[in-house]
Formats: structure tokens, sequence, C-alpha cells
């Protein structure tokens, strides 16, 4: 009688609630719980090993919990490590050092105007927002200073501004030109190396994870959450974990809080929640969104699952594998304009990579299609000598296997023909429109006019103080090759020269990583359908569903982000109450 | 110990699984199985009462099962019975009739090309979709016609080729100019009143509710369905409903299918899932979204929860209430143009009003802005007369709260500036830009070239057969206005007067209602986020993502492909092991 019950028990504890059991066990009694075979146990357990993860690990340990880390994958640092490594943060001790005031009432409107641009609304106390939405950016501004401040004071964070490389000035946002945007510079930090240079997201991430090895909090790489596991109550009181074929179960007392990735290499969810084609991300390969699925068990709610932090990628490198290196944030040249299929300009080639890269998914309710799904990058030889070398203009155009080249426009539109009949298997069969030589002509023509008057009447290109100043941070003009330097009324626009050569670069639509997922409160608790927290589940950057919505505020946006609700979720879990069952 | 044990299992009856509670019971034995008090029994339980429920109940019936129907509202029919009544249905009895062969592989190739415009291709064996994805256009085409076969058999339906009222036509595709088209006309058919003429959606429904009434299939309206009830196997035997505040359950030995709406009167939902503003619907009052929370508890994979099938609506009544009569299907006049803030078009304004209606969530990267919330319908005194009574052009302009009249374009643009500063609080302080008034003067010059000339340069208006063919369904010119008839070569198109007044109507995105929701594999069973079914539960119509995603492909989609996924749940649902426990 005594045997059976236990077989009962033990199978209850391995069954899980039916279908729910990909994500999620359910543990069907307080019995059930205590015969769990629990193989770690610790206050609180962060999944991931990213800047929001490790932040959530410090800041936990400050607080006296004691911290177990779970990473998928054999290194740590995720794409974190990858990054440029800049923290957007508001009102930040590097502005306040020079007196320069972020006050929270418009840095809440600026965030909101570029977040929420359709229900802005300065004269209401909300902004125009739902309470939640507007909670999430008072909880970030509130919280991003601090969390920088108490990484330096323990000893975790060697950060200071960060400067535009050649320009060295502070960083310009990614919406300077509205008014709402009171600090258009400046919020952009960066960590130290020991010899005082800015450093990148390789430096952030080994001063974090260094200030977590050096608290002896514990890190199990190749470790991948598996599933979720809740009490009877309903409450996330651990986690299953898969390590080489093992199961790996860990007790979380308090709170698990995720800080891992998006979905973005997970092709099933990108072609299931993208609106549009996504061909590629310079995430780390491992990023598949694993949390949806384990946060989706436990009945969370999921927001903006087709957004992502988006940015142009090279089409040829993205057909050779989605896992890219890089993205395009910032297209060379200053006598390039990129076109679609028709040959048209559509967008400001010099906005930001986040807002430019959302018109490759514009759709034409004329023609019922896509027109933008590939823009070509189209320049001439001034840009290609000039500038040779920035990416991803090459250095050497004779051996890069992404540039097409004609001796005119023409000729180039041949290529371009040419080469997408060759890749239309991977590519659905996109083409040239009839009409794209003859248009590409009149496009030179009236972006040369627009150069020569240094006015862009259709996409007001180099208008804003982002433009010129990221052009020439991301693309600066090679001293020594020949080409007369841009004295023409605007930096980032030269006439394209009436002769050949002319080239080509085709550009898609990609992904920093996506920023979708399961919705958290201002407490960074993970909130189910009904909006109410799911006891002990808590998450920070880009697998929860981005407090920011689509919009990207200025370098560092991601980081600052994850770092700060890393911050305030560890701080949450640490007045849960400690299950000591 | 007899009471306690009857005791606990009793609560395990009535407590969900936590955080899951809101949309699913789960029971936790098969004792709590049994001792469930069910207040009904039936083989398959119908929730809904519009075209895929009734379709649903009428098969089931004729394939034996018993059969109950629950409904939320007080009356049955749903959205159906408020639409035309039109259901689009491919290779139907009357294209056979007159010998058009609708051929399987050419159809295909239509819905593929509308439905995935970024991944059509015509070589590929799936042309170009995931199989899933082919699969449910294979099913829809393979058991359309065969769908309404079987109800005109068993003579629940009496239907005919519908026929564009003025014209006399067939009634012409959604897209009929695209090459993949080869059927462009005769898909669609409509129900046939007594006196023979073709009737609209309160006949269809009256027709197919009658056949269930007439089957004695039970109808419980003031049922709201709240909670999924499934057993210890993950399996749906039956649903919790609501009736007056007491607790309704019912048991279903072989099937839950739902046949509801979309959730487009949700507040709440379309904040979270739109990806930008929709301000009104005419689905029923109390289509929000019900089986969203249900499906998920239940492990539902969600699919295109930002969808919706589109269509403009008259800003000044959406104000008045979100819970609208009619859309702006076809926006009448040939004088006329639709522009946006800049006082520019934006769109070809004949465009069938799914795809038109796209375009007001349109986000410009240049300016971080949707500059196409609302778009300005404008017209002149010929379209104001010629055109009088055509919705939502007043019969009579004076006693209209809707219509805007100014002398000249700068008076006109006046009165929309100081109408928009009215209802700022209600839409967020949208405005028109500066240069508006400038921009009309262009647009008309434009426009009226293009009117003089054929060709719409820009949107191409005219240029299909549905722009000039339902603009003289929707949109006919009164014979005895005293304005000449257009004789120019393209009859939507005339030029807009020099001189004044002008009048303006204020659009704005609308939907018929949304169209995401769980998603369903070829056998209309909701698929859980491993896409694998979960067993006994189905779903058609609104309430399910759309197996023809965001396309709509002619007059009668919706209620088309609602009642033959209907058919198949019925069907599929007949093969369920029936529960005798």
């Amino acid at each position: 009688m005594g045997e059976k019950r236990q077989g009962v028990t033990r199978r209850q504890v391995i069954v899980g609630a039916g279908a729910l059991s990909m994500g999620a066990v359910t543990l069907r009694s307080a019995k059930a719980e205590s015969a769990v075979q629990w193989d770690h146990e610790t206050d609180i357990l962060v999944v991931g090993s990213g800047v929001g993860a490790a932040t959530a690990a410090i800041t936990a340990h400050g607080n006296g919990d004691k911290v177990l880390v779970l990473e998928k994958a054999p290194i740590t640092g995720g794409t974190s490590a990858k990054s440029a490594g800049v923290l957007w943060i508001p009102d930040n001790f590097t502005l306040r050092a020079k007196g320069i005031e972020d006050r929270k009432e418009d840095c809440l409107k600026y965030m909101a105007r570029f977040s929420y641009p359709e229900t802005y609304n300065p004269a209401d106390p909300h902004l125009g927002l739902a309470s939640n939405e507007f909670e999430l950016l008072e909880a970030f501004y509130d919280n991003a200073s601090r969390t920088v401040d108490s990484l330096r004071t323990r000893g975790a964070l060697n950060v200071a501004e960060w400067r535009m490389f050649f320009l060295d000035r502070p960083a310009t946002d990614y919406l300077d030109n509205v008014p709402e945007n009171k600090v258009p510079a400046g919020r952009a930090i960066g960590p130290l190396k020991e010899d005082g240079s800015m450093g990148g997201g390789g430096e952030l991430m080994m001063q974090l994870n260094g200030a977590v090895k050096e608290r002896e909090i514990p890190i199990l790489t190749n470790h991948r959450a598996m599933k979720l596991i809740m009490n009877q109550a309903g409450r996330v009181i651990g986690v299953e974990a898969d390590s080489g074929g093992s199961t790996v179960r860990v007790r979380a007392r308090k709170a698990v809080i995720f800080g891992t990735g998006g979905y973005v290499h997970n092709p099933e969810f990108v072609s299931l929640y993208q609106p549009s084609r996504l061909w590629g991300s310079c995430a780390m390969p491992w990023i598949t969104g694993d949390f949806i699925n384990m946060a989706g068990a436990a009945g969370a709610r999921m927001g903006i699952m087709s957004s992502a932090w988006r940015t142009q990628v090279v089409l040829e490198e993205a057909l050779q594998s989605s896992k890219l290196g890089a993205g395009v944030f910032f297209p060379p040249g200053d006598s390039m304009v990129q076109v679609n299929r028709n040959g048209v300009r559509v967008v400001n080639e010099n906005r930001n990579y986040n807002d430019r890269t959302a018109v490759h998914g514009a759709y034409d309710p004329s023609s019922a299609e896509f027109p933008n799904q590939l823009l070509f990058m189209i320049y001439d030889q001034r840009s290609a000598e000039a500038f040779a070398g920035v990416y991803p203009i090459p250095a050497d155009p004779e051996n890069t296997n992404h540039v097409l080249q004609g001796d005119s426009v023409a000729g180039l539109a041949n290529k371009i023909d040419s080469r997408l009949s060759e890749i239309t298997a991977q590519t659905g069969g996109l083409s040239l429109a009839p009409s794209f030589a003859g248009n590409l002509e009149k496009t030179f023509k009236r972006f040369n006019g627009f150069a020569l008057s240094g006015k862009d009447e259709d996409f007001q290109r180099g208008e804003a103080a982002y433009d010129s100043e990221w052009h020439q941070v991301f693309s600066p003009m090679k001293p020594d090759s020949g080409w007369p330097a841009n004295d023409g009324p605007s930096i980032t626009m030269h006439p394209i020269r009436e002769e050949g050569p002319y080239y080509a670069i085709i550009l898609a639509a990609g992904a920093l990583d996506t920023c979708g997922g399961p919705a958290i409160d201002a407490s960074a608790r993970v909130l189910d359908t009904r909006d109410q927290p799911i006891p002990g589940l808590y998450g920070a950057g880009n697998c929860i569903a981005s407090p920011s919505r689509e919009a990207y505020w200025g370098a560092g946006h991601t980081l600052g982000l994850s770092m700060t609700f890393g911050y305030i979720a560890a701080n949450a879990a640490h007045n849960e109450p400690r299950d000591n069952a």
C-alpha cells in the first residue's frame, strides 16, 4: 500500500498536465513536491548569462540570496558578449557629472513618443499609454541609472560615457530630432578596459560574469532549461534542465529569473510569428526562444511576438547561413542609394537600423505584394573606392561574393536580374520589376538634385543629427582614396556619377534578435493571460515582450533595458517568500 | 474516510491547474471525471451559432452524432447573420453547371499567391509554403464545394450564384488581376430567399439555424463558454459555461467544436495584439475572443494574432461607438481621393477593403510615426451630388455629422484642422501636417491628370476589373443628379473641380473581425505549441488562425472558410473515440 502510494506520487511528479507537459511540470500535491529529486537547490535561479542574467545574479547575491546560474551554451555571455557593449541609461552618472539634467518627465515623453507613436498624448497623465505600458517605462527610468550605480558600487562594472569614435562626441540617440528628446546625446555608456580605453560586449560581459564568478555563484554551462516545475498552488519552484542528455532539476526557493534571448534562430517560430521574412541574425546561434514554450505552458500572456530588433543584412551572406557575423547597421557611402524591386527609394538610407529595416516588411495593397523584401544598395566608383572596406563595401570588390558590378545602369540591372534568377529557389522567385532600370535612372537624377540642394524632399536623409553624425562614425571616408571630400551641403549625400561602373549589394531584413515573448509587469514578474503575475517567475531581456515595444531609443538600447530589468527582477524576487518546505 | 476521499475528489474537480484555471479545468484522476456533475451530455458540443458552427452542427447530426449548441448571445446567427451572406466557394456547383473548370492546381496557386506573397513559389510542390500551410489550403479547396453540396442535399441550404447587383454579373475576386487567378469571377454564391431573390446574411443563417432546429438539435442561448474541461490524459471532454450567473457543465463524449468569433470587441486584446490602432468593427458586440484564453490554457499555439479582416470605417462614427453598423467597404465617387496627414495619396482608393485598409498601419521610419492613421476622403460638388446617399456620402450633407465642408482647399484644411483639435483627447492628438493644404492642391492636379489619361501612375486605380466593376456595384452614380456621366477613359476617376466647395470624411482603420487565434490543422483540430492536436478540440471561423492568413480571396471569403472548416471539423470529430465512461 505504501509502495503503491509512493508509485502514484512519483508518477504524478513526472507526468505533467497533459498537453502542457512540453514546457511545465505541475506537481499534483505537497507530497509530490517534497518527493522531487532536486539536483541543486538555491534561492534564486537565474537562467542565461548575458547582461540581464548576470546583473540579476550579482544583484540577488548582493541582497543576500543564494544564487545559481544555468547557461544553455558551453560559454557564458550570450549575445551581449558579441554586441558593442553599449548601455543606454537615462540620467546616468556621466550626464549628472556634466550637470546635464535628464528629467523623468522629459525622458518618459521621449520614450513614449518613440515607442507608442500612435497613442502618444503629452496631455494625458499616462501620455496616452495603458497603465501597465506606462509603468514599465517608469520602472526603466527609475531603475536604469540606479542599476549602473549599484553595479559600480559593488565593483562589478567599470563604465564611462560612450563616445562616437572618430567624432569623439557623446552618442546621439536614434530619434534625436523630435521635440520630446531633451537630451539627444549622452545617454550611452560603455565598459572601460583596464587600460582605460573603451571596450565592447566582450569586455562588458567579462566584467559582469567575472563579478559573478568572484562571488562564487555557480554557473552551470551546457545546461538547457527545458521545463518549469510548478507546485500545486501554481508557483514556479524550479526548473528541469537538460545537460548532455541527463535531466537536472534545480529548486528555486524564491524565484526563477529568465534573462535569456529571443527566438531569432528558431525557424519555426520566425515563420509563425514574424509578419514578413527575416533572413538572418547576428544573435548567438543557440538563441531559439526556449522560454516561450516554458512560460506559455505556465499560462503566460505573450506580447509583441511579431517584433524584432531589426537590421538590414547582406542577402548573399544570409543565404550561406542565417547565423550572421554582423548586420548592415549603417550603409556606407555618400553617392549611394537603396532602391526596391521597382528601382525607387523607399527609405532614408541613414535612418537607424531598427526603423530603417521596417520598410522591408511594407505591404503594397495595390499590387498585393511586399515590394521591399530586397533592397539594392547601389553606388558608384567614388563610394566604392572612398569607402572601401567599410562593411559591406568590400576593400577589394574583385574578391568578394556579395557585390554585383555593371558598366551602366542597364548593365547593373542585368547583373542583378541574373543573380536573382540563380537564387530563385532560395528566395521564392524574387525578381526585379521590368521598370527597374528606367526608374533607377530617374532615382539617380532625383537623388543627385537632393545632393546638390542638400535637401532630401522624399525621405529627409541627412536632416537629423543622427544621420550625419553616425555617417561619420560608421562610414568614414578614406582620406587617401583620391576622391575629393564631400563639400556639398549635406555630408551624407553626394551626386552619383553619370558614368559607370555601378555596384549593387542586395540587402534583406534581418535582426539583432526578436523582442517579443511573455509579458512582464513593472517588477519584471511574468504575467498570465489575466495580467496576474505567475508566482515565482521573472523575466528580463530579449526573452520577454520588450517594455519599449518596437522602438530602439538609442545606442545600447537592448543592453540597457536587459540590465535594468535584470536588476529589478532580482530585487523583487528578493521579497518573495522563501519556501523552506 | 469515505467522506474525506469524496471531499478531496470534488476539490480536485473544481480547482484547476493553478495559473491556468482561467480557461481550462484539468481533472486530476479518472475518478474526478466521473464525479463531475454534468448538466448536459452530448457527442459533439458546438460553441457558437454562426455559419461555421451551424454547418458543424448540421454535419455532425447527419453523421449520426448527438449534438448540442451553446450560444453566448440571446440570439443565434452571430456576425454571419449581419453579413452580406456571400460564400466564396471554389469549383462550386454554379461554376460546374456553366462548364467553368476551377482546377485545384490553379486555385491553390491563386490562394497561395495572395496569402503568401513573400514565399509563393510556383515551382515548389508546396508552392513555397510550409506543409501545414499548404495542407490547410488543400483542405479548403477539397471540401468547400463538397460542404455546400452536402448542405444542399440535406435540405439545409438553398444557394445560387451571387451576382453583382446592377451589373448582373458573377462576382469578381478581390485579386482578379494576377496571372494565378484563372477563374477571376463566379466563385461567390449566396442564399436564395423563398421568392427566388438573393438574400443576405439574415437569410443564410435563417436557413442554416432553421435546419439545426428542424433536427431538434438543442441550442442553448445565453450560455457563454468559460472553461474547457480536460481529463487526466489531456483530452477536452466538455465545457463549463455561464448562464445568467449559474455554471452549466456540458459533457462532449467525442469533441468540442468552436465556431465562434474573433476578439475584435475586446479592447484589451486589440491593444495587446493589433500592430496599429483599430477604431471600430461591425462584428456583433459580444465578439470578445473568449476562445483564446480557453484554448491557450489548454496549451494551444496561437497564429497571426495581429491580423484582422480589415475595412475602413468613418472616424466620427467610431468615436461614438466602436460597435459599428457598417464599414466603408468601397468609397463612392469618381472625383474623389483619399489622402493622409501630409495631403498625399497613399493607396488605390478602389482596392478591396481588406488590402486597402492595411495602409492605415504603415510605419514611416523617416518620421518615426504612422502617417496614415487617418485618411481623408475628399471630394467635390460633383461626387457630393451624383453619389449622394451612397455610404458614407450622405444623402443630405447639411444634416450629417461626419462630413466637413470648405469653400476652398485651404478652407477645407482649416475645417479638418479644427475638427481634429476638438477630438484630440480621443485620437491622441492626431493632426494635419503643415504641408497638408499645399500638398492637397498638388494631389488634385496629379490625380486630375490621371483621370484625363485614364492611367493612375501612382496606385493603378481602375486598372483591375475589380476596381471598375465593384465601383459600379457599390458606387452607382445617380442618373438624375444633373451631373454628366463619367465619359473619361476610366470610370473610377473623374477630374476634381477647380472650384469648391470640397468635402471631407475622416476614415480610420476598422475590421469586420479579427482572424488570429489558435492554430488548426487540415482536420480543423486545434494544435498545441508542438503542433500536435489537442485531443477533442476543434475550431473553425474567425476564432482560429485563418488558413488564408491575411488575404481576402473574394466576396464571401470569411463565410466560405468558416462553413468549410465547420464541415471538416464535424467529419473529423465523428471519428473520435466515443467516451462511454
